[in-house]
Parts: structure tokens; sequence; C-alpha cells
């Protein structure tokens, strides 16, 4: 017979769980069978004592199957997500899943709310009006059936034990850990049925992940738990010390990604967006390589195929608009050296565009246009960014980040590269 | 501003927290301020990382002053106690209380039940009809000042903090950790307005403590509590490998107990309760060393002061009887070299004498004799044990158990010393 606190005392001690153990535990948490102090005991104790490959694939599993898991295998096209740790700008979904959907891949996408210095898809969908984020199980398979894809929340019925753990977790002191990441990340994912999953895992400044060697660890840990269900997993590594784009916000981000699939958006941004998407065509099945991919890519762009419905997208007078702007200039001439996506995003969050705490509401027409990126040429004088506002507190508080978000030098500097590594 | 999270996150990397820290969690635990399942994660951090001496102390103290503190400094004489780790047969505090009291030490002794292997003082007292261990603080204090003397139950007043962090240590599979285990003994103890303390830490077979290496570490992380408070403590390591004395149960230590009271106690257990009686009355200043404490206690044994109402506690008849006997024999002859303390104290328990659970009743009159102990000479056919039972399924439990409780060889065996150190 399982008991609890004897699988407390095992991952305590470093030894590892038996698969049984491993289900008992996880459903018993879910259900309630068992108190939240002992799942939190458990948690420190995953928390400093790591899991094995074999332990965290079978907690994954566990997790996973607690819920509703989705089956699109009926469905003509592979089934393929991506999935983003998170980073300053990053609104690489929006236009990314009506590109991939538009060249025959389905995208059953649910996303996440921001916290802290990044922002959320689901908060940069809700600037648009009409949109929203809670679909029942029957209406987010017909959205995929009829469109190829949905963008939408979590559903209440998948993965009810990463909700028990994300709280949890976050109340008690065992939110950055490997395995209890990844398994968050991956049971979730694994939950939408997919054929495939491409992952973005930030790196830098603004990163969850402040260095390479962490970031390769976690892409590597969901590399394996893809490889253990049978779904391929193909991880880049991407660098986040400066904002993804020239918008931080909610509006701003909308707009700035329906450029992109207008092929006008800023190139860091569209390089991103069509990287990730020719990997997913690539597993996805509808592309025979990269280049082929890429092809496939640029003609779904040209010909429209991408932005089905341009004109509703691109009336920006409905999506909400700041009240007043204001200009941060550079007070030096030379090279941008570092342009810093904590100090960028987090001076958004304090303007509206994102939550301290969670219960905190979005301003959703606030927001930063950084006009100066790492490797541009400024004189003194140039516009660094443009604050977009409806506070002056908030504006002021805001601007205090800024001030220190730039380094200017007396050389040239050439930007590092966006993607820095793919793990398969 | 203290935040649970980030002082439970201070403990999970291994940092060092602040006294206010430690103040502000113990405290917000004890009155709910706080979750259990953020406690829980504190406590299994605790356990994987430990405490430096500094926040030990300190954690101990917040714990000490979650509740009422007692105050005997007006009373003539010192005020001393003792407290065992817990093993089998170990009825000390029952004979050990009079006679130091009767020497002119306060003894305000609060004890606790047993579970598993080991018995508890407060069971074995209610074996006496009309032993009520539950005392409201003036009637306790009363008892000191009248008698020298108390033995009850910990009081709902004192240590709130160890009540909570006990029941959800049981929960969380966070008991055997030496900071905990140590900051628990010695609230408890520190809470009782003691002058001095003398320790039994037991080591062996049927404690709770295995090796001496970890007895020691116990030990010497008590004494250091101690001194931290201004309290000497002086702590005894001490063999658990057989029984303490012969008896084993509720009513049959309690006569165990009275007979060393009448100078006609077993060996080991006198020479147990003599050392730490001696050593209690050094420390409380009413002996001026150890030669001079051992010929006071044995007057106060040899005039009676120690039991001032013999015939109350000599008429065997009013305590809890078992229906009948059975007797263990020896298969072969030799002598004694193993006589399993943790498979006796296991059989005493399935006997009934003990609790599995802690909802578990007690049958006080069930029990085991050990009638050879190590280094003893048997002859095939000698009794080892016998067994006092009230219920044949128990019997036949109780007697799988000691079938291998004895080791007999061919070759004559010294019994190791029951004194192993002493640390002050």
């Amino acid at each position: 017979v399982a008991n609890a606190v004897q699988i407390i005392e095992t991952k305590r001690d470093g030894r590892e769980l038996s698969g049984s153990e491993i289900d008992w535990f996880v459903d018993a948490a879910t259900t309630g069978a068992i108190p939240t102090y002992q799942v939190t005991a458990m948690l420190m104790a995953v928390f400093l004592r790591g899991f094995t490959p074999a332990e965290l694939a079978r907690w994954t599993a566990a997790m996973l199957h607690s819920g509703e898991v989705l089956d699109f295998s009926d469905l003509d096209g592979g089934v393929v997500d991506k999935h983003s740790t998170g980073g300053v700008g990053d609104k690489v979904s929006i236009p990314l899943a009506p590109l991939v959907a538009a060249c025959g891949i389905n995208v059953p996408m649910m996303s996440g709310r921001g916290l802290g210095h990044t922002g959320g898809t689901l908060d940069k969908m809700e600037s648009v009006p009409g949109f929203s984020p809670q679909l029942d199980p029957s209406r987010f398979r017909s959205m995929v059936e009829r469109h190829g894809l949905v963008l939408a929340g979590q559903s209440e019925t998948l993965v009810p034990a990463d909700r028990l753990f994300y709280s949890l977790r976050d109340a008690s002191g065992t939110v950055p850990s490997i395995p209890l990441i990844a398994s968050s990340i991956m049971s979730k994912k694994l939950a939408e049925g997919l054929d495939a999953l491409v992952l973005d895992v930030k790196v830098g400044l603004g990163a969850f992940m402040k260095d390479i060697e962490s970031a390769r660890e976690l892409a590597t840990t969901m590399v394996g738990i893809g490889a253990a269900h049978g779904v391929g997993v193909t991880a880049f590594l991407t660098s986040m010390d400066q904002p993804l784009g020239r918008e931080v916000g909610n509006a701003n981000e909308m707009r700035e990604s329906v450029d992109v699939l207008l092929g006008r958006g800023p190139e860091d941004l569209t390089e991103l967006v069509f990287e990730l998407a020719a990997e997913m065509l690539v597993v996805g099945g509808v592309a025979t390589g990269h280049a082929d991919a890429l092809a496939t890519l640029h003609r779904a762009v040209d010909s429209g195929d991408a932005l089905r419905d341009p004109a509703a997208l691109t009336d920006w007078s409905l999506l909400p608009q700041a009240r007043s702007t204001k200009t941060i200039s550079a007070s030096s001439g030379g090279w941008v050296a570092r342009c810093d996506a904590m100090r960028i995003g987090t001076a958004a969050m304090r303007l509206g565009a994102g939550r301290e705490v969670a219960e905190d509401e979005i301003d959703h027409g606030v927001g930063i246009s950084v006009l100066a990126k790492v490797g541009d040429e400024v004189r003194p004088g140039d516009p660094l960014a443009e604050i977009a506002f409806n506070d002056d507190a908030r504006l002021a508080a805001a601007e205090e980040l800024l001030a220190d978000a730039w380094t200017i030098t007396s050389e040239a500097v050439t930007p590092a590269p966006l993607i820095l590594e793919t793990i398969r």
C-alpha cells in the first residue's frame, strides 16, 4: 500500500521512486486525498534531490493523465505546438500560429498570462475587443478542425495536477527547479495531443534562465520527457538580453505581430518567428527541410494566406490606446551595447502593461516602443524609447527603471546571434 | 517586511536566516498566519540544509517563546529535569524524579506518550488507578512547591509551536533531523524554567539513534542549545541494544520502578537511575561531586525518604494484571550475546503495551519480563522471557518477534558498558 510519508522519505533521502509510487502520489495530491502540507514537503524534496530521467518521465505522465488529454489523431495534417519559457516583447505565438496553420499544420495552442517583467500571450490577445480566451473542450476542438489553429487559455479540464503544483510551488519556494518546471510545461503541452513540439527556451537578462548552461539543461530535460512520451521535441535556445522586436506592452505587441504577417515586422522578431515556424513545418511533415519550409512560409505571407482578414486586424483604432507618450533620449552618442530586457520589461509592468501580483489588472493601451537596440548607432538626443502611458506616477516609476536600461559605448558593437543553439 | 516564501528560499539555498526571519516564521506558523503547506516546505528545507548553531539557538528560542514559559526561580533549591530520547524498558523517570526530589532538587517533569516499540512515561504512570497526567499551570506549580516534583503531561500552554511542528513533521517525512529533534526536545525542556538539564541519549538497536556518531551529534547539539540559553546540559550516551531492566510494559514497569526506590531494582536500571540522579544533584547544587551525590542518593533510598508512602505503591493488586502468561525458553545452551531491544519492544507493542498508531488504546496489564540478558549463561530450556498477555492473536504476533530476539553463543560474553559517554 502506498503511503505518502514513505514516498516523501524516499525522495528526501535521494532514492528513486517507483512508477506506482509516483502515480499514487500525483493522483492523491490532485484529488485532495493527501493534504497540501504533504505535497509541499514532496516538492521541496524534489527541488533539493531532483528526479532521475525515469522518475521525471513518469511524474510528467502522471500529471498529464490527472485530467483530460486531447486527441487530434483523426485530423488531416500534423499537430504541432510551440512554447516559449517567456521573455520581454515575446509575441512570437501570435504571428506564428496563423502562419503555421496557413501551411497545413494544426496548432492547438494553450497559452498563459504574464507575471512580473514578462507579458502573457493571452493578455496581449485580450487587447482585441471581443477576444475570449476561455473555450470549452468541444469549441476548442471545432476551432482546430475549422481553422487549423486555436489560441486559448489553459482548459480547466486539462492537467489539474499542474494547477495545484503551480500554486503550491509559488507559495512554498519551489519554483526554480528544472524538473518541476520541465514537468509543468511538458505535461500541459503533451495533454494537447501533439505529434511534435517546438520549444523556445529563453536565456539572458530578461529570461528566467540567466545562463546558457541552465537553459541547456532545461531544454535537454524537456526534449528527454518528449522522447519518453514518443513526441519529437526541438528546443531552440534564444537570446533574451534585450526585448524581442520593438514593442513591449499589449496592444502595441498585437500591432507588431500583425506587421510580421504583413511582411513588415522587425528583423529579429521576424527571424525568430520564421525559424520556429520552419521547424514546425518540418517536424509536422509539410516541408522536406529547412529551405523548403522557409519558402512555404514566405509564400504564405506574400499570398496573404497567413492573414486571411487583414482589415479586421489593421484597423488599429479598435485597439486600446494610451493617453500620452513620452520619449527617452540618449544623453551621449555611440553604439548601443546593452538594452536591458529586465529593466524594460519591469518598466512596462510598472506602467500597467503587466502584473506585479496575479490579481493586478492589465492596462492594455500602455507600453514601451524600443527605438534603439544593441548594435544601433545613436547620436546625443536620439530617441531610445517612446513610453505610452496613462498615469503620471506610473510613468515616473517606469522612467526611473529606463534611465539605466541602455549602455552606449564609443566603439561599434556587433549584436550577438538571436538563436544560440538547437537541441533535438 | 518578512515574507514566508523568501525565508523558505533562503533556507532552501543553504543560506543563513536572520534572527528576525526565524522569529517571524515560527510565530506566523504557530498563530496560523501562514498555511501549513509553507511550514512543511520549510521543515523539509531545514531537514536537507540544516541549521547553523546560531540559527538553531534562535529557532529553539522562538519555539520556546511561542507559549507560556514557567519560572521557578523563587523556589528554594535548583530546578533540574531529565529527558530521555526513548528506549525499551526505559522507566528511569519514574524512580528518578522522587529520588532526586527527596534530595532537595525541584523536578518539574513533563513527559510524553509512547509510539511504536518504545513506551511512554505517562502510559506507564496511567497503570496506577486515579493518576491524571493533565494539570493546569497553577496546579503544576503547586505540586512542585509542595512535593519538589511533578510528573505530568505536556501542558497545552507550553510550546504550541512544537505541537504544530511535531504533527507536521510526522506527516511530512521530516522526523529524523537532528536540528528538528534537538529544537523540539530543548524548547519543551527550556520552557520548564530549568537551571540545568540531564539528557539520556539512547544509542543502539532499540534506540532512535542507531550509531554512536549520530547520538553524539544529537547530544552535542542539545548541549549547545542549552549553553546558548544559559542552561547547563549534561548528556549521557547510553546503550539501548537490550531492554533496560527486566520489565517491558506498563504496570510491570511501574512495579520495577518502585523496586529501584526500595533498593531492589535490577542492576543496570539502578546504575542508570543513580548515575543520572547523581548528575542532577551536582548540577542542581546539592552535592559537591559525584561521590557525595551517590552517598546522598543511597541515604535517600535507605532511609525511605525516596518512597514516602510505600504501602500505596506496593499493593500490586491495584495495578492491572494480564489474564495469562507464557514462557519463552532457550532452545540451546550458552551465553546470551544479543537480547534485541527492537524486537522485544515491538513484541510488547503487538501485545497491546504500546501503540502502532497514535490512536491505539494501551492495555496496561500486558508486558514482557526479560529473564536472560546479554552476558547471562543459559541452559537449554531455561526461560528467556515471560509474556503476560490477554489475547491469543496478539500473543502469537509477539511470539513470532521474540523467536528471533536472542542470540546464544558457545563462548562467554562480557556485556558492554551501559554508559558510553558523557558530554557537557
